[in-house]
């Protein structure tokens, strides 16, 4: 279905090519202060045409509420808003409406509904990630006391150190254009990208997101663990395909003794000598930082030449001319912050009914 | 919340040192022939005591039904079953009652519930998972054309080549110890378990699972995408920290020229002529193998002397001298392919419920 | 929540006195055939201004999609509609800005939410029900082979034989005033409404709905019985307040012998020769004509003057000087068999997915 | 499906005729002190066996706890819980196995399961209640302040006055035999009781359920009303197919100016000046006694001879003589608040996580 969350819960709606996408977002408490300015700021982050290694597509991709906000104010009622969709230029695809571009939804949604939505992406569009971030950017204010920050690691084969131990700054980030903080890495990306949009490819990358401030025992300790519901909505993002908590991969290299994080206590609190288990436990936050790592596929549509089947299972060559990411990154990184505080919010207002005093 | 899945739910309960654990799964349809001889061999894949790389532990796991099925069908009522609890030996962990072991839940389920169960992990303890296979050894058999294989990959830094394009046989998994079907990892693993034995340490590693025969068509597009269901239930099994569609992370690396999957058209059937997408594109299935790989993080009980903190706040060295598993990754394999399989099982529930021909 | 049905699922928002009210229904199975005017006039059906009986507010409702159908056909995405708030007077309300009208839920709303909204009963205000109406409108589209038809019985003290042997027909509903099929009530009700509207009062009465062409079968036994889930759909709609299955009251003052429906087989089908269980029995469908009442309350907004208090805790006399419906039951049935296609659809989806042939 | 409430979800499960029935409580705060033996104490007040006019069947009906309370306290994980079938004489019902009783759910459920389970009532029987009370049980316990009282009214035509403006004594109730207060109603029905059984048939009767000390602002405005929640969950009782709100079908015929309740303002707190909103305004309550009244049909099973057919579609007559309840109302009131307090302490929890100060 298209709703995310239980007690917080976002249902979403609209094709890229229809008339509006939209949100509603029920389960705020009432009486929370929004500011509106700072949602609409949070959606611009995620806007295409902000360089040229994002689409060329212009859209105004303004957020109009239409209910439960009322003076800046929650209402305690369903928040619902949409955002019209006004960049779309359907001849961009009409040349597309039958064939099945490789790599991407076209196919499997034609086995799902039996029909193909000639509009280009339709649903599966990474347009509808704009409604997360409308959705996110409410959540957020509701934790004031919580920092997210994404950032992209690596784009390609050019990353950064993979050490977690040091949280960027905010301002190293948004200043690049590929949202990486690492001033060696922009570096080297600017040198390859000229090659690669010029090629008609993309590239992928790693992207990190860290939280600060979760209180410890946020979570569900067997199926609804907050690394679960973490990585069950990070996976949910378009082009998202591996998840790990901090560096699970290379922990499954190591032995126990080095693995594990020892606990002391000093200066009247609780402190693991190390965060190799990235801030959950059981599921449950332990009052550490909260890292994950994602991995990101290339952005399926390129401008080189590729095989593949048209809806009559005619085989044929294909060139995607539309305007589209080589790098999709930089606007991954708003939505995965978006997620997570959907994630956080919800496991919030979860923890406020079950704890009583 | 204990319960797992929409249409096929589980409701699992019980703590590792109570009376008895057990499940309650509904949804089942009626008149569904259940071999319940399967059912506990299934449960016998993941049962203690197998070999010196599990713990010692010997607990006769056995299943008993309460209710649901009858004459060896299922009836369409909620299918109940428990498992007693005959192996414990609560004074191995009397010393443990006030102590947080490292990276085990013991202080996040503190800070949670503001209580510590002195009788051992308690909920947090895997001992639960056994309800996750007997539901799996069930909706396995709702699922008769699919095939669930899962495999250790690697245990350390001992690796089989990550090679993805062609699927183990059973036999060789299931007559490894490690269940690994590769011969030189099972020799190399030979090698260096005894150490690691004696040293009281303990390994972790990588597991691949793998299904075949999923029609095109399962999932759904947004936030509950098969992929992200997926994601989900591997990552709220124990020791289970990362997840990645196929070699995701791998294909952040790669150019969108090289990571598509072009498609072609012969014998009267679509094929991908590559399967980077690792059967899942757009959250949907599009009838190639789905394969993904998880990251297991070491034991965390080990011999090893560690520095942590008691309920008191204060710090002690710990060695935990508990019959454990220095490598738990065999006894995952049955886990990981139950929680596969009540995934595809409520999907293949909601692909009937919302396909009206 | 604002959120209603499982599979098949309408989220509403909205406020009466904001841009506008929507819904989203989600989980429509792709490729139905669905007639817009025909949902367009079921929600004319519902629309204020019909009469001197109903409220003179003029609102235009006219049903706006936003997504989820592509040429006249669903296309398995989420269906979103939206309906413009134009007819709204705010001065009508201000006067009431801070008074809680007396049987409103002007006070509830207030102790709930902490802050009282200005602009009118807001989300409480009955508007929000012709969104039901749109939802359950395209519900019905999917149910080809049922019928629902609901109708007022009584009004006041004035009623229709209690006898539910007969279906009425459907003109005989919709060319009466009050939706009653009954020539005598209409003559009645015809003399005594002047005065009632004079007096600036209000009356209540009974609506009986009938469900033809329901499958033996659908339905769930023990909590979510179709019976409990019509229950609860009714008394959600504003004023309803009773909720009975066939004549239930009735049959709780005979004997078993006498409330007991005999079965027979005849013409290759069985039959049931009475029909007091209203074609539910053990929460499941029988394959009988379905029949419930419903207890509306009097409109409590009315002229006559009131005790009641406002937001300082003064007590004030007061009398409401707003466009209201001194009957609401009219306006009330298409609301009812809204629902009642909402609750049908959704039993039929889980149907599909719950039988295996 | 076969389970109720959402934060605090009960799923049951058990046939009258297998090895146990069962339930798990999810979703109860830690730490809240749980007398056991109040919980068995209201198991046998439902329990058959009590006098002449409920079944004969002596069923020990002992509950045995198998997780989530220990040392007399929830330790916030599931609450499991068993009762093991002893009493069933499965002969009984042999002659049964292939007959369809009228009115009972044997025809409805084998038309939805496409089998018949020969062993009597199976999952449809009224046994599956006394896992409701064990669950209500609990939830009074996290309702301190919550006192809910639920009694007779009438038996067949005999009946209190329907005058709910007094609450009456606890004691009262629980030393009649039809749990009806009212000490002419209970010399009445000892006349004609006799009679009734002798004739082999069965009465029904209305029941009253009545709670005080709920706060202002539980409950939810649009479809989840308090209200429609409690309707669902009475009509979800086997034998009850009726609900009003205090006496909503009489305040159908009643004017706004009769029906509405007056507000006042004195001694520091809001008043009703009536309660004709029986607590509950826009599905919230309103701090007023909350009050309902339900319709219970007589029990379907009678040894008088009735008209009905089998499985094979031939037309019998059939004497029931297994051992029944000819009047179930004062074994169905434990399970009424039983009802009422799982609904209020799910209200209660989702009431703290959408109050933020």
């Amino acid at each position: 279905m298209n709703s995310f969350g239980n007690l917080l819960r976002l249902t979403s709606f609209g094709e890229s090519h229809g008339v509006a996408i939209g949100g509603v977002l029920d389960g705020m408490p009432a009486n929370i202060r929004i500011d509106l300015e700072q949602v609409q700021s949070e959606l611009n982050r995620r806007k295409p045409g902000q360089s040229n290694i994002t689409t060329a597509r212009k859209e105004k991709d303004q957020v109009k509420f239409l209910s439960g906000i009322y003076e800046s104010k929650t209402t305690g009622t369903p928040i619902a808003f949409i955002i019209k969709n006004e960049g779309q230029k359907s001849n961009d695809y009409n040349e597309l409406a039958d064939v099945f571009r490789p790599s991407h939804a076209d196919y499997t949604y034609f086995a799902k509904y039996k029909h193909r939505d000639p509009r280009g992406g339709g649903r599966a569009s990474a347009r509808e990630t704009a409604i997360r971030v409308v959705a996110g950017a409410i959540a957020k204010q509701l934790l004031q006391d919580i920092q997210i920050v994404a950032y992209t690691e690596s784009i390609g084969t050019i990353s950064m150190p993979k050490n977690l131990s040091i949280c960027p700054k905010s301002n190293d980030i948004e200043n690049s254009l590929y949202r990486c903080p690492d001033q060696a890495v922009n570096e080297q990306l600017d040198q390859v990208i000229p090659t690669l949009i010029r090629d008609g490819d993309s590239l992928g990358g790693t992207v990190i997101c860290r939280i600060m401030g979760v209180p410890r025992g946020w979570g569900e300790p067997i199926y609804d663990k907050l690394s679960a519901r973490l990585s069950y909505a990070m996976m949910s993002i378009n082009a998202v395909r591996g998840f790990e908590l901090g560096n699970a991969f290379e922990l499954s290299t190591m032995k126990g003794s080095e693995a594990n994080d020892p606990m002391s206590y000093s200066n009247g609190s609780v402190k693991h000598l190390s965060n190799n288990s990235a801030g959950i436990l059981g599921g449950i936050s332990n009052g550490e930082e909260i890292i994950f790592r994602l991995a990101v596929k290339p952005t399926a549509s390129i401008k080189k030449e590729q095989q593949t089947i048209n809806k009559n299972n005619e085989e044929i060559t294909l060139k995607i001319n539309g305007r589209h990411d080589p790098i999709i990154l930089p606007r991954i990184i708003p939505i995965v912050e978006a997620m997570t505080a959907l994630v956080l919010a919800d496991f919030y207002l979860q923890h406020r009914s079950r704890t009583i005093d």
